[in-house]
């Protein structure tokens, strides 16, 4: 029996999209931006701030480097303190039907036999006119704008899970939103989620 | 319009069944041992030889690349004649709607839009079980069988396409057979076929 669908994506792929689909077919939430509200309410930082450190890692520069050793305390950067928030939030909400889009939340939930974890997946070029259609990110080489998101994501996730971001055998179900369409996805979904 | 599904699978995940009965609902051809009996025929090898070699690298260790390197002639090494047969023969059968199991057919037909790429994994307990029963696998350290030829079909894998074996964003649907079961993972393969 399932419970729980996490969502983790590549960004620009629609992955949140077919979230926020599969939930209302199946009449269950989808969280997502709901995090970060009750992470700001329980652990004072600001909104934009944790929007930016909620999932993406800085670890990956220098300057990253600097922040994540500069805003220590309690021995925990500000990033181990949005992640262990996070967490905390998720296992609350995961007592009860839901979807789950990012944040680990695959990992985090990882040793329950009632979560399906998802990872959507889509070309360059489908992402890439999404991003500059949907988000309103500039047309300008967008391909550099998906890299560094998704590359991003990539080391946070590696930062608290030690496994690889995208690779097929840490899902139940990866699958190209591009090549299949969205709608397609999110039928595949409410069917698995409904048949176990 | 889906012509041909390829389908790449870790060993012991059931992904060659899965492909047989995804034909035979589509009413179309499988490839997959029958391969070994086209390539015997035109370029001579016995068919055990082309079985251990046509999707299993040997470069991975020692014994393997004095093998790769002792057996070439047409500055060709055996694997590389074999590769060449293999590939000709998957352009030829893909000229017709069929499932293609194995054998980089994923890469070979990379340029065309009417190709479903598939990958089929499932944790180790499943598959050591299923190797143990079905194909009458020794029960003493399944696991260590399967990570054998798991990290040879990756490692032929990188030999021939120089991508990354496993990876959700080389295929549009990526599997769970374990999770999901074996008639959920054909039943999902035959819609998206027909779908679009």
């Amino acid at each position: 029996m399932n419970k729980i669908i996490t969502v983790s994506r590549q960004f620009g792929s629609g992955g949140r999209t077919i979230g926020k689909l599969t939930a209302e077919r199946l009449g269950i939430p989808c969280y997502d931006h709901e995090f970060i509200e009750e992470v700001a309410k329980s652990c004072g930082f600001a909104k934009e701030y944790i929007e930016a450190h909620g999932e993406y890692s800085d670890s990956g520069n220098l300057l990253g480097r600097i922040f994540k050793s500069a805003n220590r305390f309690d021995n925990l950067s500000n990033q181990d303190k949005i992640w262990i928030e996070q967490r905390k939030i998720i296992l609350k909400i995961a007592e009860e039907p839901c979807v789950i889009v990012g944040r680990c939340a695959d990992y985090i939930l990882r040793d329950r036999d009632d979560v399906l974890n998802v990872f959507i997946h889509a070309d360059d070029k489908f992402r890439a006119e999404r991003i500059v259609s949907l988000y309103g990110e500039k047309p300008d080489k967008p391909e550099k704008r998906l890299r560094d998101k998704d590359r991003r994501r990539a080391a946070y996730y590696k930062d608290y899970t030690e496994t690889e971001w995208g690779v097929a055998s840490n899902y139940h179900l990866a699958l190209d939103s591009g090549k299949l369409g969205i709608d397609s996805c999110v039928n595949i979904l409410v069917g698995v989620y409904n048949n176990k």
